[in-house]
């Protein structure tokens, strides 16, 4: 089986030019098929608030109204995404920047108006994922580059968020691939010592992780992921890796500095 | 050879909701192969105002400074190319929305500074088109919707005039296709009276406007979209038609209502 990694980028790679130039060099090292999804950034806010656009949150979630929706596809569909393509065009990466109405790629429902209104905000479907598009763009040897937007089907983009893409991407290309699901974020793993950077758990399993529960040594902050982690892994993808975004080369190895999750 | 409709509409199009919605409904009833470029609307303009970025311009052309590309691949690249995208996607056309440095489709060359630096302009070099990649994407039934941007090859974004975009397209297919290169326009097509939209000139060729012009009975303003199109027809592409938006159906049959100009 042909390996394929999916790799999460966020916000703070995103908004810090050099740590994204340094990343995507090393990107542009690894000849393994790839695909890259970003998530937003502070650059919508900060544009935002130049124009204006009030931003409304619920229990910490943003709101998506109308002028959001429009903001966040000039920025991350736009600005964030062909910057990227740009600069891994540079690095003689053929790049594509996708959202998920470009090919109908990742259609989404607007979720649904509960006791909060989320507005344009979209919740993919089981089996939402154009696998025949992504198959046939990877065997050009295209990178997917996946800003976090999808559409309704009804003319309408969505907001949504990136570990999600990433997550339905990986799990849809599993049946083809043997898939490493990626996700950077600004720490060198998961930690036994949130503050010690050495103190990595470099390999996690559901008993490892039911272990450290019941001894509650794992910080809250990082449940949320481990969930997202072990439910992908249920639904076919081969591992999850969650690790430091300098680490990319190691990352994508055999000697992973990260924190690697299998069944 | 089959045929292929290489498409370009205008800020008249794009800025009026109502009038892009019936566009994009008879685009959608045509079954041949198509591309869609679209050009940038007054949108951009009035969202840079709004976040302060002062415009510049030479002889009437805007300079492309370094916030003004980042404006434009926001605008056009992001809200305005993604929002058609979505609208085609609702009527069951399967768009992918590309800039030139998606795919690396349109390589081009920033703009030698001479007298003036119109700054982050991009003129397409000869053979620039990634000719396999877009022959793939038609091959998929895929409609292409490009926004009037392209790369330098070093990482940025380039700014590139939409009727140039289209007409490199047309000329990079013209060995694959019988391409029909259409210029949608506020008119029915070129008139001989510019006030009477029944004077339009149905067919025209290389002496029939040489006689005109000599004649001098043509619409100054007319003249570098004629000289564009002699240019593209010159270069091999099939046919050239000059017309109203609202006319697309009749304008891709074999009664044209525009200025249908071949050799």
């Amino acid at each position: 089986m042909e390996k394929l990694f999916i790799i999460k980028i966020g916000g703070n790679i995103i908004d810090d030019n050099s740590a994204l130039n340094s990343f995507l060099l090393d990107l542009s090292k690894i000849s393994a098929k790839k695909i890259l999804v970003h998530g937003g950034g502070k650059i919508a806010s900060r544009i935002g608030e130049q124009l204006g656009i009030t931003a409304h949150y619920h229990n910490g979630r943003r709101i998506t109204d109308d002028k959001t929706i429009d903001l966040v596809t000039m920025v991350y569909g736009g600005l964030v995404n062909k910057q990227i393509v740009a600069k891994l065009q540079a690095l003689h990466v053929n790049a594509i920047g996708l959202t998920g109405a470009d090919g109908n790629v990742i259609a989404a429902n607007k979720r649904p108006v509960k006791e909060v209104d989320y507005g344009w905000v979209g919740d993919i479907a089981p089996n939402a994922i154009n696998h025949d598009f992504i198959a046939n763009t990877l065997t050009q040897n295209l990178l997917p580059v996946f800003a976090p937007l999808t559409h309704d089907g009804y003319g309408h983009m969505l907001n949504t968020n990136a570990d999600t893409i990433a997550s339905a991407l990986a799990i849809a290309l599993s049946a083809q691939y043997y898939t490493r699901l990626i996700y950077c974020f600004e720490k060198k793993g998961i930690l036994l010592d949130v503050d010690d950077n050495h103190s990595v758990i470099t390999q996690m399993n559901k008993t490892l992780y039911a272990d450290l529960m019941q001894q509650n040594r794992l910080f809250a902050g990082i449940l949320p992921k481990l969930d997202n982690a072990f439910a992908a892994i249920d639904n076919g993808v081969h591992e999850v890796l969650i690790g430091d975004a300098k680490d990319l080369v190691a990352n994508t190895g055999i000697q992973t500095k990260g924190t690697l999750i299998s069944t």
